[in-house]
Formats: C-alpha cells, structure tokens, sequence
C-alpha cells in the first residue's frame, strides 16, 4: 500500500511561526510522524508541498497507477480551485481532505470546500491530527477496497 | 474519561433498511464498537438517539460535568439549528461533529454546517468509521486538555 | 391498504377558531371523513397530530411495513426540516404532501418545500378537500404499484 | 357547470414519445377521460394545447362568462410568464393549476410558480392523475361557490 | 389579567453557567421577580421553559381562552420556527418577544426575527430586565384592549 | 408624423372588468382619444393590442420606416422579455413605455423593466393619463430630433 | 389648486454645466416654464431645491395642507431614501416623481425607486419634459380628486 | 442622571396626522411624558427631533460629556446610516433604540438596523410605550453601570 | 440526412439593418450559404424564423422524425424560456445552439443558457460563422450516431 | 493650485476620543500639517468637515472652478451616498478618496464604496497618513494634468 | 499565419484515463490533427499544455507579436481566473476558447466563463471535434482581419 | 530597512503595450524609481514579478525575517486568491496594496479585495504613482514601528 501525502500552500510555514500559539511541530514533523504510522500499518508514505495549484494538480495526476491513496490539504486553494477538483474526478485515486483548523468555525468563504466533493471525506479542526486520523480512514478505505476486490474475484 | 455519542434524526434506521446499499451495520452495532473502543483507552462511553432537536439540546445540556466530550452527528439538524448551536456553545463541552456521509458532496443545503462552528471539527464521509475517527480525536482532545492542566497546575 | 395521516404544527387547532373564516369543521372530522372514505375502498387509515418536528420523523419511521402510503401536511415544517426530509427519503414509503392553504400565494418563504421533494407529489390549497384529493392519490399510487408488481411476478 | 382545460407547451407530445418511459397515455386519451368524468358529474368540459403563451393568455380571456373554472397546466410558463398570471387575476375565473411531474422534486428554477400564486391551488406530481383530482377540487370548488350564492340569496 | 411567559432552548442554563460573565442571576430567579411584579400590578404569571420547538407550539396553544398575553423568549427558534410563527398567529393571545442579548448585534442569521413579526414587539438586549420591560408592555396592552372593549360596549 | 400604439397582454381587457374599480374606459376608447389628440397635433396615430410577445416582436420591427416613434405598454412581459427588448434595440424607432399601474408599488418582480432600458423613457402609475402624457413625451421628442436634423442639415 | 416642486441633490447644477451635452436650460429656466404653464391652468407654482435629504423631509411635510400636489425628482435619493418615503407616505399628498434621464438604462442601483411606491406614479427620461408631462399628471390628478369629492358630496 | 431623546426623521408628524389611526397624542406630549416620568426618578431629559441625517450625528456627538444615555428613534435612517452608526460606536454614551411600530412585521428593508448593533438594545412595536420603556431601561443600565464604576473604585 | 435551422427573434433583421455595423449578409444569404454546405456534403437542410417562443416549440416538436438535428439560435429566448428547454429535452433530436454574438461578453442576464443545457453544444461570437461552424458540428454528430448504430448492428 | 479637503461625518472627533487607541492627533492638526504640506509644494488648501450629506454634496458643487482638486474622506457615506457620488461625476473636479482605517477590513458592508468609483483612485488603512499620501497623488495629478494642457497648446 | 494551442489544466489526461467513457484519443493526437489541419489552411500550429494558471498567462504573453491567434480551453481556469481574463485583455491577440464539455450543462459553477468575455467566442460540447471548429473559426478570423486591413491600406 | 515589491501578473507588460495608452513607463523604469527614492530614503528595495499565484506566496514566506515591508500588487489575484490572502496573514511582513487602476470604478468583481484584508492599507487608482505613494506608507511604517519599539524598549 503506498500513500501520497500532499501539503498546500503555506504549509511549509507550519511550526517555525508563532510557535506559542501553533506549537512548534513542523511539517517535517508531521511527515515523520504518518511515515512512521504508516509504516507500521505496512504501507509506504510519500510527502510534497507545494504553494502552486498546478503543481497539486500535478501531484494528483502523477499519483495516478502509483498510489492506493491520497491525503489532501488544499488548504486555500480548497475553497477556489475547479482544477484541483478536476484532477481528483479524472484521477480517481481515493484521497481524504483534511485541515488543520476547523473550516466551519472561520470566514463564510472557508464553509465550502471545492475539492472535498470529489474525495472520500473530510476532516477539519484537530490540528495536526487531523493528518494522522486522515491517513487511518485512507489506510482502512484502502483495505476495505482490496477486499471487496478479493470477494469479488472469488 | 466518559464521552457521550449523541445521534441524531434518521440514524436508529442505519443497518436495517436497504442492507444492500448501506451495510448491515446498525446502530448498536457502532455503539458496541465504540463502547468497546472507549474502554481499551481507559474510557467510559454512553450513547442515545433522538429524532427531537430539543432532546439533543436536552441531551447537550445535562451533559455538562458529566462528560468530559461528546461525539455529535446532528444529521439533518446540522444545517438548521440553531438551538443545537447554541446548546454546545453555553455548555462548552468539547464536541467533535460525525457525519456518515460527506457533506460537501450532497445538496448545496447541506454544505453549511450551524453545528460544527461550535464544535472542535468535523469528520464527514467515511462511513462509520466517522464515529471512530471521532472517538480517536475526541480522546486525543481530552487527554491534551487534562495534561496541559497538569502542566498548569505545577 | 393501510394509510397514515401525519398532521404536522398547529392543525390541532382547526375548526375551533375563528369559526367565521375557516368554517367549523374539526381536525377528527376531517380525519372521520377520511377514514370513511379510506374504508369505502376497502382501506384502513389511522391518523395523528403532532406540534414536534422530531415525533413526525418518528411517525414517519415506524410507518415502515406497517402502511403503504403516507398522507403528510407537514405545515410549517415543510419549508425547513432538513430531518422529515431525510426521513421520506430513508423510509421509501410513498407520501402526499398536503396544505390547506395556496403555499405559493403566501409569504416568500412558503414557496419552497424541502418535503415535497422527496413525496411522490403535492396537493395545496384546497382547504380540507386537499386531504380527500390526497387520499385518492395516495390510494391510486398504491394501486398502480400493487398491479406493477403483480404484472412483474406473473 | 361548464369547466376548461389548457395544456401548455410540450403537452402535446404526451403518450407519443418513450411510451416505455412516460406510458402510452396521449393527451387525447385524457380529455377524453375528463370528459367522461365530467358528464358523470353533470359538466361540460372543453380542452385546447397551445406551445404559444399569449394564445393561453387569450384562452384564459376568452373564458370569462363562458366557464365556470379553468383546469390549467401552464407547463414551462408556470416558472417565467407574468402575463398568464395576469390573466388569471384579472379574469377571475377560479383556476385549478395541474403539473404531471413533481415540480419540487426538479431544478431549482421550477421550485416556485408565478402562475400558482393566482390559482385557487396546485396538484403536481401524479402524472395524468393530477388533472384528474383537479377536476375534482374545481368541480368542488364551483359547487361550494355556488352553494354560497345560494344562501346569500335567501 | 394572567401572563404566560415561555422561554424557549437554552434558557434553563441561565446563572448556573459562567457566572462571572452572565451574573449569577437563574432563571427561576427571573421568574421569581416576574411573578412579584405581576402580582404587584394585580396579575397572575406562569412560566415554562422547553428546548422543543413542539412544546412551545402546545404552550401557545393551550395558552388559548387561558392566558391574556405571552411573554415569550424563543432563543435559537426565533430565526427558524414558521411553526411557532404560525402558532402565534393562529391563536391570537398578544405576545411580546423578549431577547436576553442584543440580537442585531450578533451574527448575522439572528438579525432576523420570523416571529416577532406575529407578536406586538420586540425587546432585545436588556439582559433579565428584557423581561421585566416585556412584563410592563404586555400588562399595558391588555389594559389598553379592555379599556377598548369597555368603551365599545357602552 | 406617425406613431404606432402597441398594446400587450391583457390590456384588451380595459373597461370591461370591475368598471367599479377599474372604470368604464375600454381600451377602444383609449385608443379613440389618442387619434384624436394626434390629429390635433398633426399626427397619425395606428394602435395594435396582441397578447403574444412575439407578436408584440413582429409590429415593433414592421415600424420601422413606417413610424416615427413608439408608444408601448408591454405589460407583463416588460420585466421578462429580452426579445422585445432586442427588437427595441435593433430597429432603433424611439418608443415610449408605458404603464396603467405604477409598477413600483406592486409586487417586487415588476420593478425592473428590461424594456424601458432600451425606450426614451418610462411613464407609469396615472392610468389612461399615461398613454397621453406618452404621446405628448413621443412627439415632442420626434418633433426636437426634426428640428435637430434641419439644423445639421443647414 | 397649489403645486410644489422640489428638486433634489445636483438639480441646481442643470444648464451650467456641460452645456454641449445637458443643453442650457437651467433649474431657474424649468421653474419659470413650469410656473407659466400652471398659472395657464390656474394653479400657482413654488419650487424650491436642496441637498439635503432631511430638507427634502422637511418640506414635504410643511406641505401638508399648503399644496394639493408635488412634483418630486428626489434624484440620488430615490434609491436609497426610507425617511422620504416615509415622509410621503405619513403626508399623504399626491405626488408624482420626475426624473431627467431614465433610470433603468442606468446603473442597476439605479432601477429601484423606494419613493416611487408611495408616489402616484413616475416620469422618467424626457430631460426638463419630465417635469412639465409630470405637472400635467398632477394637475390632473387633483382635478379627478375634487370632481370625486364634488360627486360624493351630492 | 441626564438623558437625551432624538426623534429622527417624521416624527413631528406625531399625533397632528390621522388621529383616528395613530391617536392624537403628539411628540411634545410624548416628551412632556418622558420628562415627567424623567424628574420622577431624578434624571433631567433633553429632547430634539430631526429630518435631518447630519443633525443626528451632531446630537449624538455633542452629547459626549453632557448626558450619561441616549433615547434613540432613528426612523427610517435606521436601515440606512452607517455614519449614525458610526456616531453611535465613536460617542460611545450608551444608546437604546426604540421604534414606535414592530420593524420585523413591515416592509422586509426595514427588518434590519444598522444603528441597533451599536445601542445596547432595542424596543420596537409598542407605540409611545416604546419611549418609556426604553426610558426605563436606560435609566437602569445607567444605574448598573454607576454601581459597577462604584465596587471597582471600593 | 435532414438538418432544420431555426432562428429566433428578431434574426430576420440580419443584414438589413446597420450595414455599416452589422455587415450586409442577410439571413436569406446565411440560409442560402447553409444550403449549399449542407449539399455539398449529401445533406438537405431546410429553414424558418419566428419571433414567437411557441412557434419554436412548435417547430422543435414537428422536426421529430423528420430531421437528424437542429440547428438553433433562440436569441433572446435563450436567457428565459423553459418551453423550448422542455421541447427540446422531449424531442430528441440533436442540437447545436448558435450565437452571431459572444454571449458571455454581454449583459449578465445573456451568460446562462437555459436551452444551451439540452443541445450537444454551444458556439458564440462568431459572427454568421457562427451557423457554419454549427452545421459542420451537426453533420459531424449525426455521422457519428449513424456509424455508432452501424457499429452496434453488426 | 487650490485644493480643497472635505473631511465627512465623524471625523471632528478625531483625536479628542480615546486618545490611548486612536492617538492624540486632531482634526484641526491634520488640516494644519496638509496646508503646510501644500504651501511647501506652491499650493493652498481649505478644509471643511460637516456630519450632513447634503452639506458635503454643496461643499463638491461650489467648488467648481474654484479648486484644482478634492481630497474627500466620505466616511459613513461612501457606502450608501448616490447623491455625493453623482456630484463628483457632474462637478468632474480631480478627487482622491481618503480612509483613516483600511475599509477591506472591516465589516462587509464597507467593502465597496459607491463614491471612489467617481474619483480619481482611494488610499485607505495609514491613518492620518492616508490624507498626507493623498495631497501628493492630487497635487500630482493636477500637475501632470497642466503639462497636458500645456503640451497640446503648444 | 500561426496559431498557439493552449490546453489548460487536466487535458493532459485525455485519451488515457477511461478509454471506455472519453475515447482513446489523446491530447497529442488532438495536436496532430490540428497541425495538419493548419498546414493544409496555410498556416503553422504550436501547441502547450500547463496545469499552472500563471503559465498559462505567460504563454499568453509570449504569444504577442508571434502568434495570430489563439486556442484557448483554459479548463477549470475558465471559470475563476481573472489573471487569465487580464492577460487576454492586455495582449490583445484574437482568441477562441474551446471546451470539450458542454459548460451550460454541467454544475451551475461552470455555467460563467470569466476568460470567455475577452475572446472572439466560445465553442463547447463538441468533444475533441471543439478543437477543430475553433481552428476554422480562428484561421477565418484572422483571413477577414486581413483582408480589412488590406482594404484599409489602398 | 529592506523593502520587496511584488509585482503580480501580467504586470510585466507595462509600458511595452498600448504606449499611446498607458504611457511608455515600463515596469524596471518603476523598479529604478522605487529603488532610487528608497535609497534616498535610506532603505534597500527588491523587486519581483511573477504570473503564479503560488510564486507569489513563496516570495512573501521567503520576505520574512529579510524584509520590513511588502509592497504588493496582487493584480487579479487581488480578488480570488486565498493562498496570498493566508501567506500574508501567516508571515505578519506589513503589506502595502498597490493597484494602478482603481479597482472601484471597474467591472464589479474587482470591487472586493481579499488580500486587502490581511495589509495595512490599499492605494489604487494612480497609475506608476500609486506605487511611489505605496512606499512612502511603507517606510513611514516600519519608521513608526520602530519608534513605537524604542519606545517600549527604553
């Protein structure tokens, strides 16, 4: 099972700012911490980030024959961006959204999401657990998939 | 550690109509699983189901001192109420909202959430799993909550 | 053939005001002439009134297997309950949604009914005669279906 | 008692086309149908289809004096046409508006009907049926009128 | 001369929560200094409170032939309930709608009230004394009305 | 000096309804007194009434050449027609619009005009008197284009 | 028979300004046409023009009982305005709004009149002809009003 | 104690206008009224009225330092002034808003205020009730705030 | 293979009105052009124009059977008609909406297409090459559902 | 070179209200700092400030052909005033509209403003700066303005 | 005459993703039949594709002075890009957009083409065949725009 | 202090198009001039375009810790981007908004800036100047932060 982790735009910041009020995990932290749990789940996790819509588009594109899943933060570009949405319909790799900050809970024009009516489901508002409770329902959504595979070709 | 799952309108039917679509999971069935869940963390879990917003708000309220979070879905309650809203935010009972299917795919009325914006964040999509996705985060929460206390309190 | 009348908000009061305006005849007189037409072809309807969103969502529920059609005036539900909504839909029991008053003569806000979308159609503004006329929708529905399937079995 | 029918736009086409979708009952099938039911109930019923929304305008003009109440499925006009709204309010003849389909239950734009707001109600979703029950509740309704004159004239 | 006042989801939190920003006064202490100035001016006042949108429905109801005016508080329902707007209507009794905060200063889907617009007035942001002002304007409207009917009888 | 009168849907209807509320003036009275008033001016006055927007379409572009200007009362099709408005536009007469009622104090979707946007101006709310005062306003205007011309030429 | 006319904010600019494009007649200019054409038809004339929305206000209301008719060109004001209309609507004398150029071929901010609804009805797009059409309709208006009166009191 | 009532636009009108409809008290009796009642709980009242936006921000500001709590009736600015709004938030004297008639139930423009976000609460729909009930809760609320400056200097 | 061209309001004026502007093409000369192209690619194509809404849903109606496809310019019908949406949903028959001007660098209310929605597909803006490029779509569409038939037959 | 500043509804407070977050800095000591800008640069300037919109509408109009350009802070009524906005359109003198506070960050309804459409472009957010930043852009326009002239009479 | 084809984000994918839905033409092969459509007109054909919005302005850019005309389907873009918008608007190069989808029938955000208001017209619907009404439609425009040009020189 | 100006896209064709119309400033003579008066100020200043939304958000990270202020121009990123909007926020660099045009006076989805929100302030309107104003806010910025921090220092 392989994994694509991919981080958007302003991502990289996360844990060298303000580190009093958002802790002080860094990105590479937290790309650490899903390698880790998804190596001891048996899978194999890859990470990016990119503050370019294109290049997520990219991302999901290149994803397509060489991950089971994907674990997405669009972050702002959630809101905004057809092609990333796009590329998720067309690709059709499973993928689960997630946000750090509780979207709902924010400005009226973070309540919709774009690109996560084209993924399995969200998660929104635990920080950077919401990566590690996204990469268990990928994992699980992925196991789940294989077996119904199983069950069928029997 | 105690948590009450509140459910809300519709999901007492989960499991026993349209197996072929929904599974034949029910609603016990997810309790017992998160029942089960719960107490290999050290928790205790209770879990009730109302069809009445007021219940829930009910529910929410008497909540207050007796558990330490609450795992929510409102169902269709989560678009319209505000009563529920404002039951979470008077009682300050953390709350993480679960919803079995995601949201953001469905009717554009059912995009905007009263509830979640009073709530730690949302889990939207994974089926039950939600719920034990939700369980997950609300533990963590609990737990960051009690050890900052203690940091505090040293 | 079994029938269920819901009666949703405020139809408790009918016939015992204002006399002059909206004539003298009762809820239990409206629900009396309809189970004496529901017997004339050869069905049995039951009735009830209920002022709580959340009881009709219950009503709705456990008429599953229990009736073959639902005769529903949700009143002023019909414009916001996301949660009748969910119910119709989750229960497939088909339903006549039925108003006493013209919806689209009134306030802007009764034009649209969130119910009616998921009944089988809508009969509005023909005071208590709208009930009648939806009790022969809802008796000739169960009819065409009932052929339907006896066509499909031979 | 003497009652008109007005079939909108497209109305024509019924029964001719998919007969395997819509059924392979033609408009001519159902005049003749509520002219039966008519006579059975000692009226005279006339009908005409126009695609053309000022020659319904004209219809609904030409009917004043002449009928005792309209039977009207404006079809698609129910959604845009201020002139057949007008003449409905400005003729006065009490109109029963009929929809084959379930006009809630489509696109958001057939949600509302300008042409309903000037009827005595609305019956939509029961297919052919719903010009029969509107027959009904016009036939009612010009009895009830007439009733009325009745007593007042004593 | 007998007042009813309803206070509607949330209310029964009052004083026991966060002290030190909403007081300490509780709700049976409101109704405590209601009751002493209702007797002060020759009136009886009862109270409920419910979280259910329904019972407020049946209060109004059966406060019909009982009570002479309503004091009434509908927190969260106020910008949502057509059904207890329609109760209002329906049954008549005068009703003055009382808001503990500034409801025009919040957010803003409570800048809109669906059921003041069916009561006399509104109070709004007063705190307890809301009630206390509302208790003085429902006393002075029922005097105005009888003094009225006092005059047209003569 | 020519000018065409075109009266759209419903207006035939003048005189010969409700004279209590609307007056016995029939539209062939109207149409009366605007030839004679344009005889006095010196002008020929044609007047045509139709209930069909296209044919409303069809007399505005055989105007052109044949009249100097327009007097228009669109009626219902004033706040939907974007091809009498086209027709407006492309054949270029100048047209006066026209209105019995003053369309700003009737129901909110008559107070846009897509027609009068492309017409000298707009005269609504005096009844009859709206027609005079827009033949007065059209031949002033084609008089003062007139005399615009005869000065360019010399 | 008494008219005031008053003109609104940038009126006072008329004829200085642009020559080439408003031409040059000036507010003054329009005052003494329109006085000499009332005093033709026996009635007097004052005009007055301010700024100042509040002044507006203020001489409608000393209108009251001074003058049988306005002429009213509230210019900006007519789209945002509630206190002027507010002051038409509790002085009750009849007025007709005059605009120069024709709002609904302006920006859309311009195509709703919130003073238009409590005027008799509106003149728009005729340049200084808007005023003298408008004191025609006054004038008549008035004269219908007294000969109403003349026929009430026999 | 000082306090100062502004009257905005129209309310001169008070009383001299339709007696039958409104009553025949007048703004001076109203002011008269709230002196007395004033003086009786040992608070000098100032009264001013205006049609003018700009006056009222004048009052507003000079009131600074010169009275402890305005009586606000900002008429139809109410749904318009940002600048009243403005004065209101920069003055900082503590404001109550009070409206003769129950905004909520009229015109839907007048269902917000964008002065009431900045007063401490509102009173609208008892007529001249509404002035001495906002009287009485301003005198109070000046009273708490009296007593709260008084513990804190203890 | 048949192809039926239908042009909407006011296309009749093409060529004959503005030449400097609009160019001198007629639409006889359009019509013409088309019939050549279609000939020359073993096509019959025939022609109508109409400025009434209905007589387009009557020609949509009558080329079932007869025609492959539509070639369709509803002009301003475009923007508002549901009937012609609903006529050609029910017929069937392929069509290729056409525009001589770029819709979407128009007037907003020109930027949605109703009857767009139920054609292949749209082409705008280019002018009486607009209908070149469509008749080559159509051909090219109706080649390819022939050869799909042949395909399948096999 | 003559520039005059018109400083809108509350904006005489500056400086006197809580020094401690709005700093010292007066009205008056803004005006005296932006004349001795402008004398430095060759050039006189007049201040004005008024609460009154109308008195802002006659500051523009009577300073045509008096001053070379506006430096105009609109306030409270950038966002609602037409008439402001068509006085600068009609009075065409070079505008620079100036804000204390940045509007884009504010409450939604200050995003737009209806009156910097008409000027040359806005500075808004440096406080007192804003004005200094806006004498330069307007004395520089007036002298790019002068070369112009300058150039083509040559 | 050259031509640049600029394929927007995703169209990468075409031809390799579900061949059994979309066919198993892919984008190069698109490319291929372009070029050789060119060459046979006279004219040469590049072609990119980027999934990076600002690429597609610089491609846009560079274009100027090297290409005729552009081949624009900007994918997602379409519908949210104002930089693109801009960038056709600077450079001023004739440009047609194409989609392989018909926009008008997809989700309601697709229905508004922000690009498409700065090019000569929209093709959509038409598959890969979209491409090549657009290449007429380009090469055509630039034949006439030389051909004028040619006329204008002599 | 150092100082990045970011120039967004499209703006590197400046002064290259159209010279008759936006003058022959290219965007390094702007470049030359912005250094030259910052240098003369005693500040260092880079500068920066790109066409991609996500360059930009790198070169705000990338300024933290490097640069005391940002002059930027978001170009049409202005009014869609989020990422930009959140880079700002996150970085805390004190941003000036630059815009040549004003954005107010153009189409309506320029009025609104979302990146606005998260500057000090925005200058748009003044063609290259609007750049020279936005530095010296700039400077005198970061001047006045320092001061204030020497202040709290001591």
């Amino acid at each position: 099972m392989r994994i694509l982790v991919i981080h958007g735009p302003n991502l990289n910041l996360l844990g060298s700012r303000d580190p009093a009020v958002y802790g002080t995990t860094t990105l590479d932290e937290i790309n650490a911490e899903l390698m880790h749990r998804a190596k001891a789940r048996g899978a194999i996790l890859d990470a990016m980030q990119s503050n370019l819509e294109g290049e997520i588009v990219d991302a999901i594109q290149q994803g397509r024959g060489r991950y089971d899943a994907l674990l997405l933060n669009p972050g702002g570009y959630s809101h905004t961006s057809v092609a990333i949405r796009d590329a998720l319909d067309a690709c059709g790799i499973p993928a689960v959204e997630c946000h750090l900050s509780n979207i709902h809970a924010r400005e009226e024009f973070r309540h919709t999401s774009l690109t996560a009516a084209k993924s399995i489901g969200l998660i929104s508002g635990f920080g950077a657990r919401s990566y590690y409770l996204g990469l268990d329902a990928a994992l699980a959504h992925v196991e789940m998939l294989r077996s119904d595979e199983f069950r069928q070709k029997r």
